[in-house]
């Protein structure tokens, strides 16, 4: 697949950006490296003329930015999801180096719609968004002083993702590659299944939606783990819907 | 050698900068990456509180900027020196990409004083200052729009350095550490939880033993993927008994 198709098929998703002047710069780093989809979720103050004055040359991915109430509805459609944090969370998925996760973001850009998702400026990605990505990347930064900005954060990914994408080499060699034989499921699809399976141990009594403690999010890893494929989330829905109906006849 | 001691001696130096916000970035990106000694060729507009907005946590390094009235006196001293160019030149020095070029840097660090060099925003470096360099180092961009900011360009190469610097080491070695809460099950454990599972889909008709179909190989493939841990194979059978008896209470 050509270099610009996987580039087009990458989404830059910024969560409750604060600063409009960060979201121009972010925009001028996606363009610098090839890339063009742009993704706010609740930006604080945007369209503004600051933002304009940063992108410089950028302003049509502005123009064209597509704005979210949530980054659930930023990712539907995503296969794969990477989010940028800082730090190691107990419950969140995998972590790991730029370069290592920007390779496995490019494999699944061969599948389908990839996404990076950056937290706010201060408090970056909540636990919650964070769990709605399949892994995370960490910049290596001086331990005493992290305080990568937004638009520099973007622009070392979006650099990583292009040097990646024009390596002379398929950027990621067999070994890292899973034998995919079903289209990996969408964001959507996933997060239907986890409803899905959160109304029956609802049902069931197994799960209480007044104290659900930390048993959602010790799901949402597990099937995190692995990028699911549609004829395995039809499967698990199968399974949960036979429990529920359980005159039901499953056909397989 | 220490990977600081070659990051102290790595010395940033802007030619003619014009725009102090951009001085300001430029320290905040060298500090993430622990580089701090900045060097600033007749900056036009300099100390100034864009310049600090900009910096945030990095005014040290601003405060401690060395102002020099040409390239070739901030120079003194290095032993070897890479200019930025985005361009090849008839008569320049050999240009190269980011990652070679950092390395031929880092092993001149091991040597002596090196520097980084940048020129100014709209025109970058002149002629003259470019044969001044030993190398040229180029950052792939989009051939439609390479217009990186100056800011973002020295995080770029920053960001290459301190990668390069600790590579054979792990530069945050707990953040990075693949966060596995519990051990992994044994084979009988997830054994045991295949069984359950298709004593649920049996009883519930999604699963018919005398017509298996290729049902349980693609489950297997599914799980075996996520290679489980101890306490999710407790939860899948915790949520797996309730369906079974739906009355009962969910202990986790």
């Amino acid at each position: 697949m050509k270099p610009e198709v996987l580039l087009s098929r990458i989404r830059i998703v910024l969560c409750r950006p604060s600063h409009p002047g960060n979201i121009g710069a972010a925009a001028r780093a996606m363009k610098t490296m090839g890339l063009s989809r742009l993704c706010l979720v609740s930006p604080k103050q945007f369209p503004d003329p600051e933002a304009d004055t940063r992108a410089t040359g950028a302003v049509d991915l502005l123009q064209q930015a597509e704005i979210y109430p949530s980054l659930k509805e930023a990712l539907a459609g995503a296969v794969f999801v990477v989010g940028l944090s800082a730090r190691r969370r107990d419950l969140g998925p995998e972590i790991g180096e730029p370069r290592e996760m920007v390779a496995r973001l490019l494999a699944a850009a061969a599948e389908g719609e990839v996404a990076l998702v950056f937290g706010n400026e201060t408090m970056g990605l909540s636990n919650e968004e964070i769990q709605l990505c399949h892994a995370a990347v960490s910049i290596p930064t001086n331990p005493d002083f992290s305080s990568l900005n937004l638009g520099s954060a973007v622009q070392v990914l979006c650099y990583e993702v292009r040097m990646a994408a024009f390596a002379d080499r398929p950027p990621v060699s067999d070994t890292l590659a899973t034998p995919f034989v079903s289209p990996t499921a969408t964001h959507s699809e996933v997060e239907g299944f986890y409803e899905h399976l959160e109304s029956v141990m609802t049902t069931t009594g197994f799960f209480n939606p007044e104290h659900p403690g930390r048993l959602i999010p010790k799901l949402r890893r597990l099937f995190g783990r692995i990028r699911l494929e549609r004829d395995e989330v039809n499967i698990l829905r199968g399974v949960l819907a036979a429990t529920q109906n359980p005159t039901g006849h499953g056909k397989h």
